[in-house]
């Protein structure tokens, strides 16, 4: 089978039917789509713009290899030379992006594809499939940091993530925006993202007792003795700890944490905390998981409740309480002539675009415009060029620190109601009197095409 | 890179931790795991068993490559010989499961493995991963289906869905729970499933005008126009599509369906329906998409809305209104020995279980009854045998077709409020004497381990 994370067939059809056509009448001139998202979820502040990196990967290694090409001539839906046609197609546009991990609004594009019209449509479907996800995931994540700003963050989301590629993406986008690592282990040869784990309950029931399985642990993982304690008594196994870590002792083992995953994580957490410490145990830490996602961390550390890190598993992964975004990768312009579609309530901005974000003395966020790209005025421009003719530009290869980096500096930035966890404001973008001139000449025109 | 859809190192890092304990003291005795749900969430009631080719495809690959092997190596985290048992390791468990598009409820196993704890316990986090969302993307096809028994349902979804194997994997599940396809192509090379699919907006904004783009379209792709005509005015589109019907039909060209995408979208459809039969076009079709999901289909079908067919996408393969559920792949039995979890509210049945369900005359279902596996009793026993010493059954390989008729006979078997739509109930699941008192002796036993 055809690795179906660089086909070109994982697409929608209906951009082979387009393609076929636009190639059969000529229609070849450059065209520029825009990737944004039309309205910010209430829920959600700001959003961070993520995947970039597997996007342009995805461009630079579009082709159609011979079982592809077989499968169009197969199917019967495409006429004449088109299969000969896909064989030597190839992305060979210009891309403008933010960089990942730039906060970004509603209406404001985080890709902008500049190239000739069949390849520029064929791209949608899969670019919105990383860019989006990555995106979710990201901006939850950048949440999750929010909350609990000084403790261990770890993604343990992949096994309800949605497939193999959202639990990579999922870990990936989560340490780009300030998570401290994941438990998935491929996180780590495909994106050099610290992991971490222990154990589960099984490993606790398949041994004859719970202290047994504690120090069977212990032995064979001396550097990394983080012990699960709620699989029945959360607190009398917390005590077991404390009896046992005194013969650790003498083997030179340290406890390093337990781990509560249910219950009043909260109430359990002082109780253990006591107990340890009162064992004098004080250097173990208390980790927590289970159904955790940013309302409750805020919720668990507003309580007091003195846990040292979390693990955030499927409310991340899945980005359960905003699972999707209102998202669309739309022509603009097309062989220099600007375009708006005006369906009801899907409204666009017309025409190539730039974003100019301003920031006071501080490098606190002020505004952003969104104007036409050929519009100068104050602001930096936040799209900037990642692809030439097909190319990565070397600047666009960007290390996971360097995103991590910008993120931070970039919530640093932003409005404090933008960054409450809950019912934050996203910042109203503003639209350029020239941009809105634009939209409603065109209004105007294409009210009768 | 390691291909990460069969990667062994697509797990959670907890499981190489506990597995290499387990192969250090010999742990190595016969695991019995059930992969369930625990609660069904208020907007289901029942679930469709999906996943299952992928998972059995998942154990019968399992292997540690080269790359893999060497990454244990390096990661400094593993002593000794693990590398090289890891390379020794196969899946060479049996497996009993549900037959995809099975009906099941909470605390229903709908896989079981049986296997030396060491790999029993590796493979978890994928065949979550595998199983859950299948799962959870086929009982809301299953949904949509109910909510339009007679229309024509295409998934609409990859774009938004939580990356390339999400879409796959959805396409797949929606089209085994009575979908009639997917826009997603690369099903059909992989699955065999229909793709269907037409235009977007960018097509008619990339033309002069819309009559320009709707008969380029209707020329290229004679035997499917299908034209979007919500780019501007939805109904003066209509009337367009109209006057060019006349000028296609010398040249033999029928216009199949119009689509909308936006606005009110039964008021819409009421009014182009209209001006279509006016123009003489009553055997073109009205096609709709657009957030649509189980609950949308059903509230424009009850209001009358001449609708022939929906695109179903975002909420269909996001699992919107329930993007994960709440299931476990847990230990019940180790080397002979039943064992029992019992965290708060999340205690499991202990030991090797086996479903019993019974039908009426009608084959309507009665009830079922969980039991112990050598239990016997009324009623067909569920969990059949698909993989036996690692090797697949070949009852086992079914065809979609095959699943596709299940699903049909299960959704005409199961109580009416199980099926509704809005507020169902999901039949509650009895549990035997036997299981009961064994879970009773267990939590006596394990009070103080």
């Amino acid at each position: 089978m055809t690795d179906p994370l660089r086909s070109p067939l994982l697409t929608d059809l209906y951009q082979l039917t387009m393609l076929q056509t636009y190639l059969e009448r000529g229609m070849e001139q450059t065209a520029v789509f825009e990737f944004f998202v039309r309205h910010l979820p209430p829920e959600r502040g700001f959003l961070l713009a993520a995947g970039l990196e597997q996007a342009l990967s995805f461009l630079e290694g579009l082709r159609f290899d011979e079982r592809e090409l077989e499968w169009i001539q197969r199917s019967g839906r495409f006429a004449g030379d088109f299969a000969d046609r896909l064989a030597e197609l190839r992305f060979d546009g210009d891309v403008y992006a933010l960089p990942e991990g730039t906060a970004f609004f509603a209406d404001e594009p985080l890709l902008q594809v500049v190239a000739p019209l069949p390849v520029a449509q064929l791209v949608e479907s899969r670019l919105i499939n990383i860019l989006h996800f990555q995106t979710l995931v990201a901006s939850k994540a950048a949440r999750c940091r929010l909350a609990a700003p000084d403790k261990l963050l770890v993604d343990f989301g992949m096994r309800r993530a949605h497939g193999a590629e959202a639990a990579l993406f999922a870990a990936r986008a989560g340490y780009l925006a300030g998570l401290d690592g994941t438990a998935t282990v491929l996180a780590n040869p495909c994106y050099g993202i610290p992991v971490f784990g222990t154990m589960a309950h099984s490993f606790i029931l398949a041994h004859d007792s719970e202290t047994a399985a504690f120090e069977s642990f212990a032995r064979s993982h001396p550097d990394n003795t983080v012990l699960l304690i709620d699989t029945w008594d959360t607190e009398a196994a917390a005590r077991k700890v404390v009896k046992l870590a005194k013969r650790l002792q003498g083997a030179g083992i340290l406890v390093k944490a337990v781990r509560l995953d249910s219950g009043d994580l909260a109430l359990h957490a002082r109780r253990v905390r006591e107990i340890l410490d009162e064992g004098g145990l004080d250097d173990t830490g208390i980790f927590c998981s289970g159904n955790l996602d940013e309302y409750r961390l805020a919720e668990l550390l507003a309580s007091g409740a003195p846990v040292d890190g979390f693990g955030v598993g499927t409310l991340l992964d899945t980005s359960a309480d905003v699972p999707y975004l209102d998202c669309a990768y739309k022509l603009v312009e097309y062989d220099g002539r600007p375009v708006r579609k005006h369906s009801e309530g899907k409204a666009t901005w017309p025409g190539r675009k730039q974003i100019r974000r301003r920031y006071d003395g501080q490098r606190r966020w002020v505004g952003d415009r969104l104007t036409l790209a050929e519009e100068k005025g104050a602001g930096r421009g936040l799209l900037v060029p990642v692809m030439r003719a097909g190319k990565r530009l070397k600047k666009a290869i960007e290390p996971l620190d360097t995103i991590r980096t910008r993120v931070r500096e970039e919530l640093a930035s932003l409005p404090p109601a933008a960054l409450r966890i809950a019912h934050p404001e996203a910042p109203q973008v503003k639209v350029s009197r020239k941009l809105q001139r634009l939209a409603r000449e065109l209004d105007r025109k294409d009210g009768n095409p």
